[in-house]
């Protein structure tokens, strides 16, 4: 196996993005190479290297990069001059979508949900749920969790735990209220529990919830997953208190944490799902808000947008449905592949005396420490490996390998990650001890 | 020329639409088609119908649906496994579009922005330039006019101005004053210096804004085009009061109205550009924040989102910079066909008492009647031409033909436009008359 | 007559002040005098001067300091240990009250209303207004005016308009649009057809309001008086768009401006109404908010106050009432006064070119210039004249005389406001012509 | 001991009330009768009944119902027409105020803070802290707690916790996050632990502080009392992450649970202190919001209101003070009468399961249900003890008798409850063995 990501001496002049390109970009920081072309789980930069892919878009590559079959769809449709956009129009792409939404996944599951096209972000996913739940309650307030990354526009933001990205908002984000995650006070406090007490005392002095949104696994806010059994119990208080459950699958659906939902088993339906990431398959930009029927109050054009309807997203997002999705192949496989990971992730986190989170393909080692955590990674890429960090202080790094990974390039990359984390914890030591 | 729509009882079976779309669909209602293809000004339904596309998905298909040449860069792009997702890596077709953005675009104009990379839609730019406002100003409150549209996530909505969408919230929208547009009050009353006069008085109730929000010409609004006076006039009380300006040109610009911006030679610069819609050329979901250099002040990743690089979109945006802007003919061919628009707009409303409405190749007939304006344009679509309205009662007839389409065609449309708005006004008169 | 007001030299120590009262005092600095007793329209302070009052606690003594009918009723009522403080029980003294309010007030005008004792403070009243047009029409926004002042608390501090006032809640104050009072943008325009326009358009930007609340001359906001057709239109306005109409009367009422009510003979009802200043007739705190009888859909406490029982402010009311209120004397007494002030202040405000403002005893001079208003007012006060400022920037001076001053001695005040204008544009030309 | 109220036959024409009095009135509904007159612990109707006070105005009347010899002070001050309204002049009453003030309170304690005398009531004071902790910190949020009580007007109610006070705000309560207070969670769980927490965690969702706003005793919310070290970690806490501290001491303060201040000698101070009720001694409306000196960052009337300078309560205050405070027999005296209360509450509650709650002169049981507890306060009242609930189901009896009340009166009115307490229980049984 070839990874020859070059020396950084050869990175190509970079005044452009300095000159031109604002400095909120982030992961270019990180990463300072300039990428040309990908297929599956690799990345190729301009200079000859190449780079195993971990971190998958955040999760908007489950299936790799550039996928030959989506590919092949999506190089036909727009050869055959498809439609490629048409505001909210009925077309042949989106009516196949449509069909294969329901013949794949709702179907066989049993599930029943209307699909609202949202502006093609996540953040537009999590505004149109947010939306529709305070109109059909007539209620304001929405809870979120501690830790909970939901978007950056207004409504979404307000969602959001982090600090630094609700500074940006510039004005107060409200309406929202953030109550402890699942295990955020450790195990011994059941924090289903604590939300349970405060939304049933008249004088908690919380609001009466339009909605419960939650995440069941944080991506970004450290892998933390939540137990079936606090969910499940989430469903019944949102349920008991007149508040509509909201899943924002956006990072954990798509298969990342097994099923097609992440919810999938765990006994309870939302009343909302937003989805966005790996949904067109291709890393093409599309969201979903879905939601039961009797929900679908909208009135028409009542949330709109100008690209809803994103055509080429809705090619290649069926042919994903139709291929990964008709049978259970892909979810055993995943399955298979994420015990793997689990294994090799436990055994790095055991030999320097840490802990693994997450679940499914969605796992990482909690170093509590966000140096630590970057000193790691940072060593990974110039491997060779691009793989990043989560968490409230950046301390939890997170494998988010595409899910149709072989088993033998995940162990290379595990490799890479497990001699970089012995380094860095050895240099750490030879630090402390000088 | 062969325009042959077919009757409705050949309409599809929609009942998957009914099933598993939500409600929330407009556009779907008014034309009750299934589409398949499209090329440059023409869309193509799936029982043999052909649809002349005086919508142009709302101004993001300035060039036409399917391009040849963009489509050709696009295709060469996605077979050679560009990169298609990368988050906000280098890659070679942002560093592309970065270049010709420069080259073709800010150099020649004299103008120094720096680029941002919002999500991918209108809304999540104006929710960052709002956001880098308030920031950088440390005040809260942002202007916006009446019947001004900016999206629907709920930092956009706030500074939206219709009702329905806004009602949508849930929530109250605020830290926004909708001040009066242009000519709001009659051309009598210049409201840019009722603003004025509001901001310099301390007791005034309006506080101190961030920022001014507006477009050249209101798109939604029912195609109400301020004067340069105007707007030059509103970009100086900005400065005076410490605001930062921000056009927001997702609709007029990319040449709707004239030139690449649609403020250029009116005497000003704003602080702030929102960009979406045509940028791509090709209809691809893709949308830009752009601000002078001293304003980008955010910290790495203080705001973000999955799809701020949709690589596909930067090939094609590339692509038709070069095609389109490198020279001055093809905004000198729009400034000419927009001439011939207004010529005939001019005739069609006169010929009934009603007034035209807009700027260059945006341009409509405000019937003051929504009801009349929807018979019209209904009339249209059933003679394969597909036009819309806008405005508070959406009494506004807009045309908003591809920016490409030939004479020829262009009169062919305005044919049917002529026709059916005598047939409509004649149906009115006779029930008047009964 | 003897004003005798002592040279500075002999304030007496004020460190206490300076060492334990906060510095967000105010008129303590403009007359920095200590006070001790008080009667009719005359302040004594500790050094045996004595002080013309033409402020009356800013409209709080209309019947002037300690009158001496409501002086004995409270000192009876004392002796008698009437219940001082009652929560909202019944009492005598309420029920003395309520009756003298409804036989002297309500019955005689034909007005039916309830009454709410809120906490006894002018903000209180508004703050309960507000809510209850909120609750009542499920709308939130309120419409305020340029120029008005309702409070200090976060509810009515949102309606007032003065941005220093607003600028100390540290919040942004939401859910409160303020549109131009009568005059506002000169006599040209009719800013009540402004509104109407606004309100009537879907896609203005403006919320459908809960109520519209105006005051009827804006105390604080420089004396303008809305005239009775403006304010009969704004009436017709609030009921066409279902607001409620809530008049703040607490400054221009009991008799200020005429009538007990300021908006008496205007030909419009008021669904609200709030009181407080003068309504207790000695200066005690006191507030009430009115509404009709269908609007009194308060759950009993939703909205409370440790205070709002004030029942010697209920003594003395009662006793006001029934003085000054049974026939019609006291208010032609006060309507021929208020034409001797007119007069005056019209040759005054002519001699140096400048307007008046106002109306009935609530009148004042519009000098242009805040240093110039300060500086006669300065200069009364050293000649033993308390007389303030207002307006947005200070620059009326207002006459607020207590309504049962007698002829000679407003002339008296009346004269030295003249000399001392009179001087200080002398020194200002003076100091011009250097 | 004579207590006879008549029986409810004999209620007075009410008529007047519900013709002219809102709705909104509540303690008159559980109390009808007609109080005219009033002294020391007792309440007098107009049919001839008396009852014993165990309310005291929620704690206004600490020193009881007119006490002689701040009455007299109040009949001398008014009979030498002293100042009644002055504004915020400097008057012979304010300065005797400040004065006792520091020489009698702060001075004794080693405390140092500046008076702002905000509009005469709770919730103004309350408005007033929560300003000046967001203007001095430029943050927005106050950490409230759950079941705390601090006003009813807009800023003062988000920090209310009870669902059915804010309901009535008509629009949504912001800029206050309610944390768990005190054994909210029962004993194992540390509440202050938890919101160190939270607040040292850069992704709890929980924005940086302004303020924290706490009770050391929650009137309203039950008579829940915290500890010291808890109370003493909050202040920690507030310190250390730059949020002042606010103490309402508003139903706590002025004796009621021991010292003036409700926190004196638990080892912390705070930054801000807010006080009413009690203050003025005799029942008259009177706030107080105390800071640092150098907190003192207003500008001059920043904050500002009519009724501020409310001089009757400047003289009663000054008297109770004086009379109080000077020494420490009074606060000696009430530890011991608070320990009696507690000896004889405790028993109570022990006959029937039940648990004690409060601190001081401020105690209750806790029957568990709102029912109970109403069912027991009618039946004393019936038996001429006026005596309320609190908590969020008003399932806790308070006792807030005068804290000059003998010894031998408090056990008459604990015999009472005693017996009537018994009685609903048995009443209870007898229901459920049905």
């Amino acid at each position: 196996m070839n990874m020859s990501p070059k020396p950084s001496g050869t990175i190509p002049d970079r005044k452009i993005y300095e000159r031109r390109e604002s400095g909120v970009r982030s992961y270019a920081r990180s990463m300072p190479r300039q990428f040309g072309r990908a297929q599956g789980v690799w990345m190729h930069d301009d200079q000859g290297g190449r780079y195993l892919d971990f971190l998958s878009g955040c999760s908007t590559l489950n299936y790799g990069h550039n996928h030959p079959l989506l590919k092949q769809a999506l190089l036909d449709y727009i050869a055959a001059d498809g439609i490629t956009h048409g505001l909210d129009l009925h077309t042949d792409a989106k009516e196949d979508f449509l069909r294969a939404f329901e013949e794949v996944i709702l179907t066989p599951r049993g599930l029943d949900y209307r699909m609202m096209f949202t502006g093609p972000t996540g953040t537009n996913a999590v505004e149109a749920a947010i939306k529709l739940a305070r109109k059909i309650t007539g209620r304001e307030m929405v809870i979120a969790f501690t830790n909970g990354f939901h978007g950056m526009t207004l409504g979404a933001l307000a969602c959001t735990g982090n600090a630094a990205k609700r500074g940006g908002a510039g004005v107060p984000l409200s309406h929202v209220a953030h109550e402890p995650y699942y295990d955020y006070y450790g195990p011994e406090v059941d924090t289903a529990e604590l939300l349970e007490q405060r939304l049933s005392d008249p004088s908690s002095g919380l609001d009466a919830p339009a909605a419960i949104l939650v995440e069941t696994v944080q991506g970004e806010g450290g892998l933390n997953a939540a137990s079936p059994e606090w969910l499940r119990r989430i469903a019944e208080i949102a349920k008991a208190h007149g508040a509509l459950l909201i899943i924002d699958d956006i990072q954990a659906g798509c298969g990342r944490t097994g099923g097609f939902f992440s919810f999938e088993g765990m006994g309870f339906t939302p009343d909302i799902i937003t989805m966005a990431k790996s949904l067109s398959g291709m890393g093409l930009p599309f969201a979903l808000t879905l939601f039961h029927p009797e929900l679908d109050q909208w009135s028409p054009g009542e949330h709109n947008g100008t690209f809803r309807g994103n055509n080429h997203a809705f090619v290649t997002a069926t042919a994903a449905l139709r291929h990964f999705w008709s049978g259970d192949e892909f979810q055993r496989d995943v399955a298979r592949r994420g015990a793997l990971l689990e294994t090799r992730l436990d055994r790095i986190a055991a030999e320097h005396g840490f802990e693994t989170r997450g679940r499914g393909m969605m796992r990482g080692v909690n170093t509590g420490s966000g140096e630590l955590a970057s000193a790691v990674t940072a060593a990974c890429f110039d491997a060779g490996l691009i793989i990043e960090t989560s968490g409230a202080h950046d301390e939890v790094i997170k494998v988010l390998a595409p899910l149709i990974i072989d088993d033998a390039t995940l162990a290379t990359g595990l490799d890479i990650l497990e001699t970089k984390f012995r380094q860095a914890m050895a240099a750490d030591y030879a630090v402390a001890a000088e």
